[in-house]
């Protein structure tokens, strides 16, 4: 704290300096742009967000939706905002639709008898306690399974094999996931007994990835897995051999019907503008099978972090910084979805209006590139707010951001701005909703970078002479 | 073979031109390091090694001694053998104690439940069908279990957590290697109900590394298994908490009794002095975990190619190559000592002589280093031969070489010389016993040079102007 009053101090002098000059300051005043570099300098030269990861994937490991697990980490979050001496720290409960693993199995019976590594997709429904058996239809990518005859896939194990490719900006998961959520349902519509797909991933190692599916309600469910990228390879291998290829598919997963689930916030009041929120998020939950240092683990290390330097600061922002750890968001968004819901259209007496949001939920960095959606007006601000974090090596760009997917539904509901600090994303599908997701994979330098990445913006956001919002979108 | 034929030509022309040198040439005619030379640029243009590697793991797949995946095997590689033409091709059958995995799993019950990704050791014992429940007692190293004191132990799951360095030449595997050897006795000595190890391995995934242990006779069996990496550190993070950590193990591993396996072999009968047996080496059988293909998938790849280069020369070495793929080296060479069981000591009634002998069995290459150990009369030709692998980029040493595990008992048995045409092991150990030893790590030019190495070395020591063996050895 003493040492951040003399940095400031040196802050204010810098505004004085030619370093800074009017004509890169744009909206900002100089003193609050050298605020800025102060809170990046302190983040890279040791922010801590790494034995927040730490902490949170040692004390309570995996911390899968509506668990026993996931209630320790609303917990250890409560303990750490308050440390943190955050204001309106809260734990705000919603119910989540429960579903667990159980065992799961599969193996290729003939013509070559292995072991094949797989895990259920979310909410897929059980085999029979035997399995089901049957030989292997591969498809490409899920359209080429649209366009299989009706009935053609009965008996059969239906097989996507869509590779994912690796991009910087994970721009291959898109196009890759179509499969995970819609190919149960149309597998079974075409009379499928089963449905396996590559993993959405881009490692070559025998990790299969999860993630949720979402079956139709007009059609039965059949059960649905993910191969890991070298069984995948081997299943087409065998295929080539020209023969059927039968494998036997084992899922003993449950819905665990409605739980108890929560989010868990804290906020540093804004100083002339409490009512308006600039939302620093990330996601608490996990997947089972790692220990989420990645997903996102690394997410909320960053938005503690950002938390600690931001509180430190000699006086706060103009406006509210609310930091939220989102529940529930690997299945399906639930958590954002009810704070949304919680906020939006009722008579809540509150008059908060959330101005702009941005999530830290793509792995453990660094952050490499700045987009914004806002309204015109805020446009310069953004540009200002893109120089400043360009220090970072983070390239500013024009394109829109999602936000993250926990920002998507509050930006739907409030017109919210959305600002999206881009992760690189080059080795993130190596590790995503798998076993390996673990603390060994997070880097704390570049946890570091995304700290000063993070907190230097919110700041900025929460100093910006304009308002973001309410931002029109057309596109969707 | 009539491209081969010209390639003889030119290299028979070579050998009058000043390119070989006299001086280099040493104990070998320059025509026969001419040939050499010819065998390398056509392993290097492309061996084929790798399709024979993809042949075996995709349609054997997992080939665990004694299972009807390893009799598959046998006759995969008798139909290899014959297709190449070779001479006295067989299947030496033996006996060897089979061992099942079944089911496995442990979890940290308390502080932070998780689940723990952990492989029985070879050879276990089973848990009851609950598993075995007790707290962590650390220790870094085998030694140190040892200096605890007697019945410490006592309602404790040992956990031996020494760290495998990585090292070019494999050789932080064997300090690793003798807790998963002898740990889960001298554990049960002291008291524990089961013994976890760290894995042998330098992978920072969630893979564990399986291998036989061996029990001591004077004291119970108890259930041991191999912790991954990430999994390892895991609970040293917990450890460090200060408070105990419980861990559940449960394993459904069993004994199989006698099964039965076999060796599978042929040869290039040589045209002088066809009772001298030059031996090159792999092993056919793999764990069940993987697919085998760096172990020892890429070794059989390796053999096959060699033989069919050497099977196409114009004519034979003088004395004869032998390509034996050993069953049952996973389970304690159980080949390769029925091998030499079979012709050592008794009236066998052949007069064949072991010469030398090595074996591929660390990965897919590329080869290093050379080293052999032979009776003193033969070290110009070890000279020579080095020289002629130089333009591989393999460095000729002066240091002994056991040749290779299956070796060991052969060089034993038959006071045989070795020789180890060392394989980069740098990253072997990230997939040594693993479910992740699968094709993709296999890179088929790393694989080319080996065959190159193998092959030229096996034409020039079946080539040699003198015997290598007998050897007498004092060491051990």
């Amino acid at each position: 704290m003493k040492r951040f009053g003399s940095l400031m101090l040196a802050g204010l002098m810098l505004a004085w300096t030619p370093v800074v000059r009017a004509a890169d300051a744009g909206p900002y005043a100089p003193a609050t742009l050298a605020v800025a570099r102060e809170i990046q300098e302190r983040a890279l030269a040791g922010s801590g967000a790494f034995d927040f990861v730490e902490s949170l994937t040692v004390r309570v490991g995996p911390r899968m939706a509506g668990t026993p697990a996931a209630r320790a980490g609303h917990d250890w979050a409560m303990a750490r905002f308050k440390e943190l001496g955050l204001a309106n720290v809260r734990v705000e409960p919603f119910t989540v639709e429960g579903w667990e693993r159980g065992l799961e199995s599969a193996a290729i019976l003939s013509p070559a008898p292995q072991h094949l590594h797989v895990t259920a997709l979310g909410y897929s429904v059980a085999t029979p306690a035997d399995g089901v058996t049957g030989a292997i239809a591969r498809f490409d990518t899920l359209d080429d399974l649209l366009s299989a005859p009706d009935g053609s896939l009965e008996g059969k194990i239906a097989f996507v094999d869509k590779k994912m490719a690796r991009l910087q900006d994970g721009g291959g998961y898109g196009q890759a996931v179509v499969a995970r959520g819609r190919g149960p349902s149309e597998a079974a519509r075409k009379g499928a007994l089963a449905l396996l797909i590559r993993s959405i991933g881009t490692d070559s190692h025998r990790f299969p990835h999860t993630g949720t599916t979402r079956y139709s309600p007009d059609v039965a469910a059949i059960p649905a897995a993910a191969l890991s990228n070298p069984d995948a390879d081997q299943l087409n291998r065998l295929l080539a051999l020209g023969g059927p290829v039968t494998v036997r598919l084992t899922l003993a997963s449950q819905a665990m019907g409605p739980l108890s689930d929560a989010n868990v916030m804290g906020e540093i009041r804004g100083r002339e503008l409490p009512e308006e929120i600039v939302v620093i998020a990330a996601h608490l939950d996990s997947w089972d099978l790692g220990t989420g240092a990645l997903d996102d683990g690394a997410g909320v290390g960053i938005v503690l972090a950002a938390a600690r330097i931001l509180k430190s600061l000699p006086q706060p922002p103009r406006r509210t910084i609310r930091f939220i750890l989102f529940g529930a968001e690997e299945l399906g968004l639930v958590g954002a979805r009810a704070y949304a819901a919680a906020r939006a259209g009722g008579p809540s007496g509150s008059k908060e209006r959330h101005q702009i949001g941005t999530e830290a939920d793509f792995g453990a960095g660094p952050v490499i590139t700045f987009n914004a959606d806002v309204r015109p007006e805020a446009r310069p601000v953004i540009d200002a707010i893109g120089r400043a974090l360009s220090p970072l090596g983070i390239v500013p760009g024009r394109g829109p951001s999602s936000g993250g997917p926990d920002i998507g539904p509050l930006a739907t509901a409030f017109g919210m701005a959305t600002a999206g600090l881009g992760l690189d994303g080059t080795d993130y599908f190596d590790y995503h909703h798998t076993a390996d997701d673990t603390l060994d994979k997070v880097d704390p330098r570049k946890l570091d970078q995304s700290v000063a990445a993070f907190a230097s913006f919110a700041w900025l956001a929460a100093e910006s002479p304009v308002g973001f919002s309410p931002v029109e979108r057309t596109r969707e």
